[in-house]
Parts: C-alpha cells; structure tokens; sequence
C-alpha cells in the first residue's frame, strides 16, 4: 500500500482541507501533529519554502500547500472526483480556491490579531462575506449542483469563522447581514456528509477557547 | 471556429500569461485592450468579483485569473501540454504558480509605490530573490526538465523585474547577489522560442519610461 504522510495541525482548516480530500478517497494516512513552536525537522526538510503545514508527503515526495495537496490527492487516489470534469467548471473551481487562498487568512486575522492589523482584517472579512452573500444569492454551490474543491476551499469561512466568534465572543456575521451566506453556512455544516469529514466543532471550541483565555492572561 | 477574446493591457505581466498560453495552443483571439481608468462594461460585467484583467471569453464564457485561464487553456485547446502530466510533477508547477500569485505583484509595487509600502514590497521581492537564486543553484526549470507553467507564471520576476529598474534607475537585482536567479532570467529572456512569446523588452521600457517620468513631474 502507498506510505501516505500528513504533516499538521488538527485544528488548522488548511489542514483539514487535506484531511477531507483523504477521506474522500478512502485514503489511509499517517497523521503527524506539529508543533509550530518546535518545528520538526521532516516538516523544515519537506517544505524548506514557506515551513508550514500541511504537507502531504506520499512515497516519500512531498507536496506542499493545501489546495495544490487537494488536486494532487484528487489526481493520484481512486475514488469520488473532488474537482470537475469539464474545463470550463474546473476553472470556476480554481477561481474560488485562489478566491480563498487570498481572502481566507483575514478569518483568522481579524479575531487572533490586535490593533490597526485586526481591523483591517475585519474589513476583508466582511468584504469577503457581502461576495459570498450575492454569489449564494440563487445557487446552492460554488461549481454546478454538487459539493467540491471550491468548497472544501471555503471551510474557514464555513465553520472556523463561526468558532472564532463564539470563542472571541465578537459577532461578525448575522443573519440580517448575511441572509444567504448563513443559509449556505448552515447547510455546509449541518449537511450530513460533511459533518462526517468536518472536525468536532465542540472540540474546536475548546482549543481557540484556551488561546483566547491564554492572549487575555498573558503579561501586556 | 471558437470564439475567443481576451480583455487585457499589453503591457501587463498577468495579461502575458495568457497571451503566452493562447500562442503555445495556436489559438486566434481577438485582444481588448481595457482602461484601468474606465472599465469596458465588458470588463465590469465578466469579472464582477475583481473587476480585473486579464479576463478570457470563449464560446461567450467568461474565466479570470490569469494562472486559472492559463490551466484552462491547456484543458481545452490541442497542441503542446504546458502542465506536465504526471500528478507530482504538476503539484510542483501548482506550487510555484502560488508562490507567484503571491510574490509576483511585489515586483510592481516595489517600483510604482512611495514610503513603508514601497520598502516593505522591495523586502519581497529580496526575500523572492534569494529563494529562487537557491532554487535554481542545480537546475535550470522549475519542473523536470521542460519550460512550462510555472515559468510562465515567473514572467514578471524574469522579464518585468528589469525592465522597471532600468525605468526607474534602482538596481535591485544584481549578477553578485543572485548569480543563480541571474543565469535563470538571462535564459529565460535570450531563448529564441521565449522571445517569440514575450513582449518586445523595448516597448515595455518606453511605457514603463512614461509612466516614471509622469509620475516625477506630478504635483506632489
């Protein structure tokens, strides 16, 4: 059987975008959890560009950034397709992953950052989301009527904004803002097929739960 | 025949990618030039997200993002591949694409903006510089042993780099820093069937020309 390897953090969502193409597979994998404060030398050694989870590394070679994982993992394994077939949906399934790649880091900035920083970050996420709510305004998915690369791209604006709220305590997204966004959030979320390949939210919660405490106690 | 246009500015590097893919596949198309200061309806209406070049219509079906239109290409027109085929080997011209989505538009910035923006761009672009010079100490091609898409999606670093420190007179790149980059970019630009894809270095220089002395004798 292939030797496949995921270098990661379990609570990162550039992570779990992996961790869902693998599944989608049915790919076994070893998981590695990293330590971001120590990092392993496999991990500087298999990403020696950016030094970041995840990397996949499969029969010894590595691939490195979560999307360029996904399509290879998409490309390499058997099993349901995760990108479309045809060219022209293909490429509106690359156009939303780049969408995230470059919007995506803000989810994560906008709560975890302090200062002139955070608030710009706040700003691209509500930029971010007003695109999401006209582009949910009459579809269901990103590509055609089924779930996808494009949308496994989105699992931070899916579920890890959503956690970061409840840990921050500040509300970003509502209902009356954002009617089709949250209509859209909540069936990614609730979907049952999803909610196999997410992880625990309760568990999420928890961990950005400590960080929070932990920024608020530690020494300003 | 397939109706193809492109909505681009000649001189803009994203805008080559494309162009430099539409020519490998042979494709006729016709070119729109665009006005950043008035944006066709055309423009307004394909890339309603970005509201960007470059954007390409075929068969009346719009696609942006310059890397996305390119892979696109190569989907759906014959003639010689420009990703490789084998999945590993296109995960790694994946990854360098990204790496040059997100230190490509540095290169530009570090020339055409002023102040902290201006400094923290340049650093970029270093930054860039001493990866790629590392990259390419014991090869000669991103993958394997075949121009192809992540060399297209190095344009910018290769050919508009020097152009714009020749326009503005900072020398950033120099033979003793960078002598790997330098013989890396040198190919790039010398070889006979590059040259036939790239645009003429010397009508680049006269806008990029224009364009400093404009901005010199703009009120402050």
């Amino acid at each position: 059987m292939a030797e496949v390897k995921l270098l990661g953090l379990w609570y990162s969502p550039y992570n779990h975008r992996v961790e869902w193409a693998l599944k989608i597979k049915g790919v076994e994998y070893e998981f590695i959890e990293e330590n971001l404060q120590n990092k392993s030398p496999l991990l500087l050694e298999s990403n020696p560009i950016h030094k970041k989870i995840p990397v996949l590394i499969h029969n010894g070679k590595s691939i490195c950034e979560s999307m360029v994982i996904v399509e290879y993992i998409d490309e390499t394994f058997e099993g349901p397709p995760i990108l479309p077939q045809d060219p022209h949906d293909r490429a509106i399934a690359h156009f939303w992953a780049k969408f995230f790649e470059e919007k995506g880091p803000a989810v994560g900035k906008s709560f975890l950052l302090k200062g002139e920083e955070q608030e710009k970050a706040k700003k691209e996420v509500c930029d971010m989301l007003k695109i999401l709510d006209n582009e949910f305004k009459d579809k269901k998915f990103f590509v055609g009527d089924k779930f996808g690369f494009a949308d496994i791209a989105a699992n931070a604006a899916a579920l890890w904004l959503g956690v970061l709220e409840e840990a921050s305590g500040v509300v970003v997204v509502t209902s009356e803002k954002f009617p089709n966004f949250c209509r859209w959030r909540d069936e990614y979320i609730n979907c049952s097929q999803n909610k196999e390949y997410l992880p625990p939210r309760d568990e999420l919660l928890v961990h950005f739960n400590a960080r929070f405490q932990a920024a608020a106690s530690a020494p300003k």
